[in-house]
């Protein structure tokens, strides 16, 4: 099976376009790369870039924009919203298919350590990648961003980077890792009671007691209710169990799932699990697939 | 998105191995195809291959795969158990993405003409793509197998070919013709009562008054009642459609589904369709799933 990894940069310019187009040109030059979507926010100045490839492209790709924006970007003048420490802030890589969590923790550490080496830049390595429990939270990490960073990255010990030097230049310090793709699901309930949305969403959430890898909360959208959901991790807590636990919570408030949304894109599994799940396919191989004969 | 057409041609040989590959490797050196399964059977002297390409590679390697055979493949001496009428006896194609089915009666249509044409060969153009309605069955194509075609061929005119020469030479005449993908699902029972399978399975098939595109029969399997089906258009009968009706008629009779099976392969957008009637996801665009983005 064809290995996909997606990685997901975060950008510390979202005004300059070209040289947010100097950025993307220098990650879709790097064979095998395929850039799928390229978000930029002038108020946050910050630019999101999805792009995928396999392990080895993704990795190369990764670089080639972390150079191009430490070149370009001065984070001693960036003034922006969204919190920044650098002019690559965060690159994330993401399995979505035939390659491990493990496999991308290795990437993040393979390219935190060119990045360090080969372009002097602190590293710090977060979420499955992270070296101390404290750097898994990507905020724990950025605490105190850019400026905060720079005073105490020389004298502070728990402040030191895990590749590159320990002083920040004008491209400050970048933090890169591995974690879950996560899929944005929303739920529509077939009542404009918000109230009932917000009691399935406390009941869903990780935080209050629910599923480990579901983040929930109740809103009204264009007067129904929904619940509106991040799963961080399909693989272990599935769209299916969500689903389920949502129709039975609204059940018993009398109230029915009239539709779901998906936001964005997901790996292919996500939706198979669901298929064989519901269609009770035990057995069943991906390769079974005529398109995954292709892939592969 | 990638256009996908799979073609299964059936050879009658089953027995010399040189002239099977020689014929499956005229059709692997078209590019762009590309051959997923060779199936050869000694009694019924016959070989079934399946191969996928886009629309002109599956048309050029079933052209090629039909040439080598009347050039290697000598039907007044051919004897085996299975019915036909050439070297190549039939020729379907199907559409497995982004392809209509309408488009893959025009292939027939084209690939006919040139089999007609180039190799002088009787084409019949059966399934979706026949010119009559009697010609639609391809047991009825076929009727009198070679020896009794060629008889008729120059005087019937209900014998008449669409394409080709109004004689039968030492390679027959070929059916080429367009059909659904055909889908081979199994439902087993928490029950060894095979008489409850064979009633959910007199429900559920077209023939005795079920749903259009399903056939179906009940058989006891390692001691489970199995429902086993054939799904001959999986866009008109879906898969969730079919389970659920089998899911309603066991629980009339006290049992229930312990799982289901696929034999052989099948399009994504069997189980996609799935997915999202089972999640509820209205709206659901195949483009948001990030694999179909790298196919496309």
């Amino acid at each position: 099976m064809q290995q996909i990894v997606e990685c997901v940069p975060n950008f510390s310019e979202g005004r300059r376009q070209e040289v947010i187009d100097a950025i993307v040109a220098a990650i879709a030059a790097v064979p095998g790369t395929k850039v799928l979507d390229v978000q930029s926010d002038a108020d946050h100045n910050r630019t999101v870039v999805t792009f995928v490839g396999e392990p080895e492209a993704a990795l190369e790709g990764a670089f080639q924009g972390a150079r191009q924006a430490a070149a370009l970007i001065d984070l001693t003048v960036h003034r922006g919203e969204h919190p920044r420490m650098g002019a690559t802030d965060v690159i994330p890589f993401i399995p979505v298919r035939g390659v491990s969590m493990e496999e991308c923790v290795a990437l993040a550490r393979r390219l935190g350590q060119r990045i360090g080496d080969e372009l002097a830049l602190p590293v710090y390595l977060y979420a499955k990648a992270a070296t101390r429990p404290e750097r898994e939270s990507l905020p724990a990490v950025r605490k105190g961003e850019f400026e905060g960073i720079r005073e105490l990255i020389g004298s502070d010990p728990a402040r030191t980077p895990d590749f590159g030097p320990r002083q920040m230049g004008p491209a400050g310090a970048t933090a890169v890792g591995a974690r879950p793709f996560l899929i944005a699901f929303n739920v529509y309930l077939n009542t404009a009671d918000v109230e009932i949305a917000k009691k399935i969403a406390k009941t869903l959430r990780f935080s209050s007691g629910g599923l480990r890898y579901v983040q929930a909360m109740g809103v009204l959208v264009e007067g129904q209710a929904q619940v509106s959901m991040n799963l961080t991790d399909f693989r272990q807590t599935a769209m299916h169990t969500v689903l389920e636990m949502v129709r039975r919570e609204a059940a018993r408030y009398g109230a029915a799932v009239t539709r779901s949304e998906l936001v964005g894109m997901l790996p292919q599994q996500a939706l198979m699990d669901a298929a064989c799940w519901y269609l009770q396919l035990d057995g069943f191989k991906p390769d079974q697939v005529l398109e995954n004969r292709l892939m592969s």
